[in-house]
């Protein structure tokens, strides 16, 4: 499938899923569009091998050949649409293609969009529009005869989905039996499958993680459920904690980004000192679900070699755990922790 | 305003909605709809003063005289309709009555209902749906100058929302601007004002209580807002922690019921030793905003004058805090705590 990724005025850094997109789902990317970067290619911004490159376009108008799909790569705080987006959107439907979004806003609730998709015959997938049949928890995930294990972050953007994906495909390699239990748009894109946990009522967002891990543990032998935000997250820590109870993880991965001090966006919160996340996470995971920190991944990319060597060696210390980070040095160090 | 409850083979131990009605909805209740008690008085079951006695009849046919509304008083564990409940809501709408419903299934919905409220003029005030314009929080709840004091429980009805209304009129009597930020159903039919936390889209959680909060905290020196759930129950969890987040309290009041042990409806999950989940409470409380367990409230409906003194003080003990029952024994012992 051949598809465009929107992601204006936020790529690299601020585009995580057009990032995800690039470096995990099974697509073909034609271009990414960003005005910002317009001219430039993708490698010239990510040389990360994993990441397939593509050239960058001001819009829809300059991407050439055939076109599948047009994802929105971008959330917002808040996950409103932008109007400078609608040209883009408007332009790829009008050409038949379908387009895939993550946004709150759902933009099958869009007039205009609507009505373009229904003439060109094309679909829109608003990702992030679960199931409407979905219930309290039961609590029971730890029922499922399968191993699980849960990634919980510091903050937003930590590498909680990157490192899901990437213990994964590790664990397989080692011939374990493992899958991913996607709870945010970009996982759910990359897998196709999945209920975004942060559009559930909240009386059923541990509901929704007790279903999905249900459902796929009876299959496998280890589930990666990827997590979200943060618990000491001003916004998000309902979504955090809901994940951490409706999983009911065995285990779990605190993923960080080096050097990032306060929650993104909300920086009047400072992070606390991380043995204090980590005894937060374990204390109110165990009435529920006895699980503890076995291993940490950090987020090094804004560092050199040597620097993210150190970050990573004392953050180990810190944990008192195995610890690396999953796009620069791959698994190999936490994956006997995590297993 | 004339109302009937509907709280079926529930009332009165696990009709809290109805209780709560009863007890401080400035409504005149014509009857109770319970199939079980009928013939008997609300009276002869609660014996508290500040609960109105009506007859309990066995469905709407049984009730007497105009009617202006029909109330759902119970919220069954997942929040369904009970098709049993039916020919009552049907025969309330067929006498022209308003309907009133705190259920996660929407009454608005139903084909029936709303062909029948159409037919007979009369409204379906589903109280469980939330406003559609709610966002992520800001982190700015702790902006507002009144102090701001939350109801926690260590699980579901351990009355967060008795404590937190007694809270509010013991304090106003004393002369203090205080009010109630109601976030259930029953606070909701109370007040005639509110959001449904546990209806919201779970990103959006934390956002509507601060919505709320700096709403009411403008024009109040006093906020008491009613909490739900608790920090360790396995499904609801995620509501307890947007409300902790998203109110950004100053104090902290522990709602527990003498004797209780597990997770009402999840027997298996035991509630952990009380100082062990006020810590939870404060430790999750201290990154977004410091607030401790001033207070405790017991429910000692179950014990007699004896025992109820003698649980009390061993309650106040383990929280090195005041605490009462604030129905039997009034807030008097609590409210310095609180101010």
């Amino acid at each position: 499938m051949n598809v465009a990724i929107l992601a204006h005025e936020q790529f690299p850094d601020r585009a995580k899923t057009a990032v995800g997109i690039l470096r995990y789902a099974d697509y073909d990317v034609a271009a990414v569009l960003d005005r910002e970067t317009a001219g430039d290619r993708v490698a010239d911004h990510l040389a990360d091998e994993r990441v397939q490159d593509a050239p960058i376009v001001a819009g829809i108008d300059g991407v050439e050949g055939p076109l599948d799909a047009l994802v929105i790569g971008i959330a917002p705080i808040g996950g409103g649409f932008e109007e400078s987006w609608r040209a883009d959107v408007r332009g790829a439907l009008g050409r038949g293609c379908d387009v895939v979004s993550g946004l709150h806003y759902f933009l099958e609730s869009d007039e205009e969009f609507r009505t373009l998709a229904a003439e060109h015959d094309c679909d829109i997938w608003d990702v992030r529009n679960p199931p409407d049949d979905l219930t309290v928890s039961a609590g029971r995930a730890a029922d499922v005869d399968a191993d699980v294990v849960l990634t919980v972050g510091t903050d937003c953007s930590t590498g909680k989905m990157t490192t899901s994906v990437e213990l994964v495909e590790a664990a397989r390699e080692r011939g374990v039996d493992a899958a991913l239990i996607p709870t945010g748009q970009t996982g759910i894109i990359v897998e196709d499958w999945g209920i975004p946990v942060d559009r559930t009522v909240s009386d059923f967002t541990a509901g929704a993680v007790e279903r999905m891990v249900r459902e796929r543990g009876a299959d496998h032998d280890l589930l990666v459920v990827e997590g979200q935000g943060s618990i000491t997250h001003p916004a998000y820590s309902a979504v955090t904690c809901g994940i951490l109870h409706g999983a009911m993880p065995d285990r779990l991965v605190l993923c960080h980004e080096a050097g990032r001090e306060a929650i993104h966006g909300y920086e009047s919160f400072p992070i606390p000192p991380l043995p204090q996340v980590v005894s937060l996470y374990e204390d109110l995971a165990a009435p529920v679900s006895a699980a503890d920190v076995v291993a940490g991944s950090l987020n090094t990319s804004h560092l050199d070699d040597g620097d993210a060597n150190e970050a990573i060696v004392e953050y180990a210390t810190t944990l008192d755990a195995p610890a690396t980070d999953p796009i620069r040095f791959g698994t190999d160090e936490i994956l006997d922790a995590v297993l």
